[in-house]
């Protein structure tokens, strides 16, 4: 956790997301009471932000400040709203191109991967309120800058983004082993979103049957299944193929 | 520096060097002297392995044991040798793919190529025997075991495998930003060997001079490049993709 972005104390931690700062995640000390802690309970889960209980330890630990049992994060970028992003994409008039990342946990990896969909002219990256990798110092380090240049959003849930996508006429294509289909016999012309799962379990299962398409990339050794910043690559820059080709 | 790749005291480095155990590196004590140490240098002189002097805190660091002010890595795999794996590649029938890595420093992407690598059936990746990133425990997980399965070579310079693949027929293709080429202008259905530079300064100059084709990966964005084992992992697709279709 970067100290520029770290926030403490249960009062401050409340003014923050009351005046619409973008907490990313919250630890709390365990077992700690009060009327003022209460309050900050119900407003985290009424805002739906992560939320952690720890031994004051830990707390001790991310901060030498007097933390009275709460510390925050505070996001280094602002949130797009999905639905905006999407209007104003389909607006500019530019086949759109999302990139979804279903609980993607490695901060690495996400880096990386922000940076690719810079490199691919990607529309805007969609990410899930809960479960994935934060955006930090480090996410902001190994994407070479590109989360301040690519829009992301957050959503409740990857699903409700696949529907919201689908019911704005964009075609929703998982990365995903569990195909036949081959990524070269797929069509990334028409306005799409691609989904990559998380580093351990790939795509949940229930986001695998709504969406539009299923594509693999060959693998063509004994090993299952690629680093997913690199497979991620992949996919885009078949997409920029077919998008720069005019005849294939 | 995982433990179990580790050898300390001078006589078993001498020992472990002589019975052609391959050392990666060995690190030994600023300002020693002796008959033995002596022969030791000039020994890892002779045979061109990275050695490193330091204090001796640095030593104490790496083992409790007695070092005896030498402290060396064996590395957990065997490396071919480059004539023999060109020629069985050739033998074999299969139009051979090699990945020659020019000095690549990052452990987490030399893993991430070597997995790519093995996923995309490249016949072996060749490196550099100084400047690079090791084979250690780090690069045996981040390559997901790809490292027991993808043969790799280690050559003096990178410029002289350059010119043992030409000689063997084999198109040299370096992928650097430095071109007018786009990557999906070049033919990757003839024997091929690519070429990755380092995360931060790409591939050597004297190199870019010599190799048969240099090719780029379209940058839609503001950033200027890829992340390293991001942008192998789009070349080595690029070649699946041409050697998989029939028409193109």
């Amino acid at each position: 956790m970067k100290k520029q972005t770290q926030i403490f104390g249960i009062r401050a931690i409340i003014e923050a997301i009351n005046s619409d700062k973008t907490i990313d995640k919250v630890f709390l000390q365990k077992g700690l009471k009060g009327e003022l802690f209460t309050e900050l309970e119900t407003l985290l889960r009424k805002q739906d932000i992560s939320t952690s209980y720890v031994p004051i330890e830990k707390l001790n630990r991310l901060t030498k400040k007097n933390h009275q049992g709460a510390v925050g994060q505070i996001s280094p970028i602002a949130f797009y709203d999905l639905e905006n992003l999407v209007l104003s994409v389909l607006e500019s008039g530019k086949t759109p191109m999302f990139l979804l990342l279903d609980q993607l946990s490695d901060v690495r990896n996400f880096g990386a991967i922000i940076r690719t969909a810079e490199c691919t002219g990607v529309s805007g990256i969609i990410i899930q309120k809960k479960g994935g990798a934060p955006v930090n110092g480090d996410t902001i380090k190994t994407s070479a800058g590109a989360v301040f240049k690519v829009p992301i959003c957050k959503v409740d849930h990857i699903k409700d983004a696949v529907f919201y996508m689908q019911a704005s006429g964009i075609k929703v294509i998982a990365a995903t082993e569990k195909t036949n289909n081959n990524i070269y016999d797929i069509s990334f012309k028409e306005p799409c979103a691609i989904i990559m799962g998380s580093e351990g379990k790939g795509i949940n299962p229930s986001i695998l049957k709504i969406v539009d398409e299923k594509a693999k990339l060959p693998l063509l050794g004994d090993i299952e299944s690629l680093n997913v910043s690199v497979a991620c690559g992949a996919f885009l820059y078949e997409s920029v193929r077919q998008r720069l080709t005019i005849n294939n």
